[in-house]
């Protein structure tokens, strides 16, 4: 396939460590929230099996912040989550589908709760800011909105634990899964979340203060060579392979939390108000259509750039493939698809056209690993 | 400078006419509104120069469509945009800034009056459709939101005129500048308006019909020949020089709607009732402290890839450099840039220092052609 540049401009965004991540090898971007976000730094397969057996650093600052901060601020979060975040705690984070009026997606985002009346919403790619202010404004809530200046460095990999305990302190080892606390590095405090889009362990620097910032990315590279730290970012193949789903990949506005496997995160049953509510109390009642499920493809290639059609051997659309990548795991090409009843269970078989060729497709559930 | 290559996935939405333009030679992409929009096809200076003579058919697909429809549209869209609507006819394109209850920008789409209670917002880069939703929700408003299945074919150039008319007949000539209406192709109807991201001339295809869209792109190529028309794509150099401004490079959601000179599209004196209003008014009668300008840079080559510190001789910063390029026109850099206060008046100097070197800069009024 051919490769196209990326043609930069300030709207396209830097980030704070984008002439570092260049001198060290980035190969591709891709565009997040307005920013640049590195894809690759060369091979994805040999960045993964790094991942997956040591540490790396990522520049993932197009994980932007929306900044709920006021008097109705928790109200406007929860009216945005069909989650339930009454019980919630300052120190933590939580995993979010936002809603809107029709019971569809806007986002995933994690929501970090800082104090009662100050929260960032950590977003995937969508201007939820925009979404926030439509609210507040229509609902008359008094809140201030921004997106405070963040960029988030992530450290992931079994061996973070280890380099992170060498910079700040046996400490950081206490933060519990999607817990955070603010931790020092040469006097200046970072909030830092035990969490990351890996499932191979970690942390996440939220960095306010982007010199301080910089100087702890560089600090990392200097000493990480004991742990083998190499420069990364998040893998196609490794998120794949643990069911991580991409809000614009693999489920968009058109579709529901319940298609996309949500259903912990839905609280239809508690006390709270939130957007959608009644819809989805009728789409939970009346059975969903369709739902996003595991595909495996009997290839050793694939290179998705558009969603595909999965169909049986009579020829009926049995779903949409909207992710793959070559798992080199399972010696096959992994996919996530948006599967149609009555095909949606593990085990269906089906086929894929593409470039000439018809390929056997397994259904199976998600995550693969 | 090293040009790196954009990850395609379904999340970067390709275009129905991606892989025509692939074909014809496209040589680097931009991503705007979650979807590929082509930024080169080989030299930008030789497609200005064409631009200008000749014509050329764009795939903005890009420009998305959020379409508001239901009994309180024309409420909705009147809430979202400062410019004053009330007078506005069914078959008209009005530019209208989106504005924020601080005052600030959130796009600068054109909206186009389709029907008393259905409108098309086409939007610039930013996701519009969750502001209208968030609106919606709160202002409890009896409306549809969603984005409707249109890939905008533009046709730009001082020929477009002639190749429009081979196409569609003499009637489409009688369009006047912002004008549409409903043109037939081989049985199809298209929505066609005067209207495109250039100062050049030419017209905007609303393409509802994919394939009849695919046959009209092909159709324009089979019989432009005698027109020298060739593909294209928004260009960099003639879009500054001619000062068409772009949301994400030269104002955002930081900047107000006088800042960026769209002062005749702010209609404070009128009765309607839109977001931020009070906040202009305030805004208006304080007066801004600065105000986005040109730029004439003494040097023949520019690379920007994200906003640049202008100074002083002293070193006190004078601005911000959002957007440039090497302008064959007046023979150096031209540059679109937010100058503070005192020094946003025609004919005061500065410097940009880039890389080792310090470029004397004369700041100018927009446009510059």
């Amino acid at each position: 396939m051919k490769n196209y540049p990326i043609a930069k401009s300030r709207r396209i965004r830097s980030t704070p460590y984008t002439s570092r991540i260049e001198k060290q090898g980035v190969t591709a971007y891709t565009v997040y929230n307005h920013m640049l976000l590195p894809a690759a730094f060369g091979s994805i397969e040999d960045s993964c099996n790094h991942l997956k057996k040591e540490v790396q650093v990522w520049d993932v600052a197009a994980e932007r912040q929306v900044e709920i901060f006021g008097e109705d601020a928790a109200k406007l979060v929860q009216l945005m989550t069909c989650r339930d975040l009454s019980k919630s705690k300052i120190g933590r984070c939580y995993y979010c589908p936002i809603i809107d009026d029709n019971g569809n997606l806007v986002n995933d985002p994690v929501i970090l709760k800082l104090a009662e009346d100050r929260w960032w919403i950590s977003i995937a790619d969508s201007d939820v800011i925009f979404f926030a202010k439509g609210l507040a404004s229509g609902n008359k809530f008094n809140v201030q909105i921004f997106e405070p200046n963040v960029d988030i460095i992530a450290i992931q990999g079994p061996k973070s634990f280890s380099l992170m305990e060498k910079v700040f302190g046996k400490k950081i080892n206490e933060l519990k899964f999607f817990g955070f606390d603010y931790f020092d590095f040469r006097g200046v405090k970072h909030l830092i979340a035990r969490s990351g889009w890996s499932k191979q362990g970690g942390f996440e620097v939220y960095v306010e203060n982007t010199q301080s910032g910089l100087d702890l990315y560089d600090h990392f590279f200097e000493i990480g060579g004991e742990f083998n730290l190499k420069p990364g970012c998040p893998n196609l193949i490794e998120r794949i392979e643990s069911g991580l789903l991409s809000y614009g990949n693999d489920f968009d506005n058109n579709d529901n939390p319940f298609e996309c496997g949500f259903d912990k995160y839905v609280n239809l049953d508690s006390e709270i108000s939130f957007l959608g509510k009644e819809k989805l109390k009728k789409i939970k009642k009346d059975g969903i259509k369709r739902k996003l499920m595991g595909v495996l493809i009997d290839t050793n290639k694939i290179n998705l750039t558009k969603s595909l059609k999965l169909k049986d051997d009579k020829g009926n659309i049995i779903g949409d493939l909207r992710s793959a990548c070559y798992s080199p795991h399972f010696k096959k090409v992994i996919g996530i698809a948006m599967i149609n009843e009555p095909y949606c269970r593990a085990s269906v078989t089906g086929l894929l056209e593409i470039e000439g060729n018809s390929l056997a497709v397994k259904v199976c559930d998600l995550p693969f690993i």
